[in-house]
């Protein structure tokens, strides 16, 4: 793998020393890399994850494919279903704070969650900006659609990245396109990293600092893990991800949302942790009956308004 | 005067040092503090200069109001010019280079200027950015007409910030706008620099660095010095710009536009010196006669499409 050295904001390293270092953050990030986080709604759905082989569970009141349909505000799981499910299973448990919403992540670390996810799949919060993370002791993950969304998140703090996605559809084409739009704006980052002139208009372009494109630039990946998430459904999905260099997969309504979601969980893990082995690839999808999978929405023939992926994105 | 401490981008600390360091290009900028820069186009007009008490000259082929005449392309003035300047006079010698025209600016350094005015005066070489001005030893000046636009030209490497105004109209009131928003833009960072999410959201907004904006939050000023610029034809707005904070004044076609450019170059000189003191402006202003003034052009009757301000202004 890849060095994962970053120079944070300098202004901040003293407060990290105190609470949670950015290596301590970003070291968390990194043992659940190449692994599978899936969403999890109750204890039932949370053993499932554990015993397929899950590296951690996020826990979510309803699946990102039901808060789609329902269109409430969705807001922070309850603090009940998070400490129960925190007391049911060993692995880490993730659970997700609105975007902007500072306080809902501050309940989250009081109680003792492994990971935030500030994500756009909840209602957000605050039109203007994301949570200022490096405050934190506990980690963070924003999802994005390109360099400049993930680099933005990274220098507020956040310790992992993840595809946005479309989440709640089954329909994996919008995560590899914006695995697409990070990975090719990085290959344009090293391109131009020996151009100054090139390099800070790529910066300006991204609303990041000039520093931090020249670090990317330099390592030839982001500074910390991506993982790919949104309308995974598959075994042979989460392979694809894997063969576009992410570094792991959420997978959340794909399994629920299937007749199968026993099988299918392990599967997918199988898949993601061989996916360099088309034959072991073939094995995991042939362990699942795909009349079985969840039938999803194809993005195609959503209204650009019923996207959940741009929320946020212009921050 | 306030600390004008200010940490370059640090992965051009170690080419600076071996050429020409942030300091010591910074000093010479604060070397000409609160005095007044002329243009000149030849040696008769550099004398009238150093005689009235001019810190520094700015060689030029043609003053910003006959270019503005004319609709050439306007370039750097010629070596020849420029050396006769260098052996003519004692006082420091600027000039001035297209902006992104990195090779006007490698020339101008051989020729042994001062200080080198990436100036929107001359036609622009390059639509999309400006010189990368860290690896050079020479010390360059850039206009800006807000906050941002002077802080991404810092991030560039520029040592001095001057208003743009609107060279060559003898009309003041475009300089005192940009001295404004400069001013006001510092006052709505100090404001915020408590508050990470706003001043991101600010940084975002001006497309420079988050740590940038922190520095200039706790400076309350801009890291290098601010020259006022762009329409200044008496003694009166001289004084009125440095009454806007600002650290000395560019005075430009005002003086050789006049009838009275002698008399005219030292009462600018002496307005800039004693701005505090409005009996020594009135006096100043009394040494000029006003019949004499140039005739200028008001900006308010003039064509968007006419504007030098804009030139570069969206980099």
């Amino acid at each position: 793998m890849a060095n994962l050295d970053y120079t944070p904001l300098k202004e901040y390293k003293d407060v990290e020393i105190q609470l949670g270092s950015t290596e301590l953050k970003r070291g968390f990030a990194k043992m659940v890399a190449h692994g599978v986080v899936m969403d999890v709604t109750n204890p039932t759905q949370a053993a499932i994850a554990e015993d397929a082989g899950a590296v951690a569970v996020m826990v979510l009141d309803q699946l990102p494919a039901d808060i789609r349909g329902q269109g409430g505000v969705a807001r922070m799981a309850s603090p009940d279903a998070i400490k129960e499910t925190i007391e049911t299973i060993s692995i880490p448990v993730m659970a997700k704070c609105r975007i902007g919403h500072t306080q809902e992540a501050y309940l989250l670390q009081e109680l003792g969650v492994d990971m935030i996810d500030e994500s756009e799949v909840l209602t957000p919060a605050n039109e203007a900006s994301h949570v200022w993370k490096w405050p934190y002791t506990v980690p963070f993950v924003n999802g994005c659609r390109d360099l400049g969304e993930a680099l933005r998140r990274i220098e507020e703090g956040a310790a992992m990245i993840r595809t946005k996605g479309e989440a709640g559809t089954g329909d994996v084409s919008e995560a590899i396109r914006h695995m697409r739009m990070v990975n090719n704006g990085i290959a344009q980052v090293v391109g131009v990293k020996d151009n100054a002139e090139e390099l800070m208009i790529l910066a300006r372009e991204m609303k990041v600092s000039y520093e931090t494109l020249l670090n990317v630039g330099k390592l030839g990946r982001l500074p910390v893990i991506n993982f790919a998430a949104g309308g995974i459904a598959t075994p042979a999905d989460a392979a694809q991800m894997m063969r576009m260099k992410c570094d792991g997969v959420f997978v959340v309504s794909g399994i629920y949302k299937s007749d199968d979601p026993e099988n299918r969980a392990a599967a997918i893990v199988y898949a993601t942790t061989h996916w360099e082995s088309p034959d072991k690839v073939l094995e995991a999808q042939m362990m699942v009956d795909e009349t079985l999978a969840m039938a999803g929405k194809g993005i195609s023939r959503m209204a650009d308004s019923d996207k959940i992926q741009t929320r946020g994105a212009n921050l």
